[in-house]
């Protein structure tokens, strides 16, 4: 049984673990960990900005961060932003993955969110039909530009 | 001369006939504006998340929203996130959006921000050359989810 819940400090190193066991993520995520203790701990200073881990007997098994964010377009509508999204490659197909966004969207409405949002990186195509299957559409599309 | 500032809540008025004077936006946008005023009262107290306006002359001609997102991924990069960009439809293709976005780019680039993003509702179709042109990629697919 998955138990949804913030991230805690002492969980950065599973987080980090599961970013990088990812075919896009292998190569973009570093070997150290202070940046991303000094990220968590920058985070746990946003209001509306949460790293949430899935645990199942002690293991983090699944993260995704959550972010709300306030807006003036579509009436003021405030937005959920889904980040960073990953599943354990040997517990993939069980049904995790679906779990965690029913835990997100959740949160979204218990933050009073009236939208979700997240990009997918468009190699991921097996993802496209999750997302679908889960009531996204998708509408947009997402660029990206690296700051030197 | 256009010159790009943090908006004011006089601003919120014409920020709003801004989102609403646009072919999307027409339909989405309400009439009244105390939900805007809540909205941007709320943006101004969270830390990281702004409304810029463009004046020229006194007349607001363009806005854009910037939210800095921290975040654990690509080795803790600190994200900026771009919404919300409208240029006055009298004032189209005189260079002003690229001007909206270097100045976007120079904000991202003083927080610290080592990647820009943004979504693009995948009906504005001449907005993709637009992106392109000034070094976006568009490698993801944006997905949306209405919280009922």
């Amino acid at each position: 049984m998955i138990r949804f819940r913030e991230a805690r400090r002492e969980d950065v190193p599973a987080i980090v673990a599961l970013l990088r066991d990812d075919a896009l993520g292998a190569e973009r995520e570093g070997a150290g960990l202070e940046d991303y203790y000094a990220a968590f701990d920058a985070i746990g200073a946003e209001g509306g900005n949460t790293v949430v881990v899935g645990e199942d007997g002690g293991r983090i098994v699944a993260t995704y961060q959550l972010t709300f964010i306030t807006g003036l377009s579509l009436r003021a509508t405030q937005r959920a932003q889904v980040e960073s999204v990953r599943v354990a490659t040997d517990l993939r197909g069980q049904g995790i993955g679906a779990a965690m966004f029913a835990d997100a969207e959740a949160r979204a409405r218990a933050a009073g969110c009236g939208l979700m949002q997240l990009t997918m990186n468009a190699d991921r195509r097996d993802a496209r039909r999750f997302y679908e299957h889960l009531g996204f559409t998708p509408s947009h599309t997402g660029f990206k530009k690296p700051l030197g």
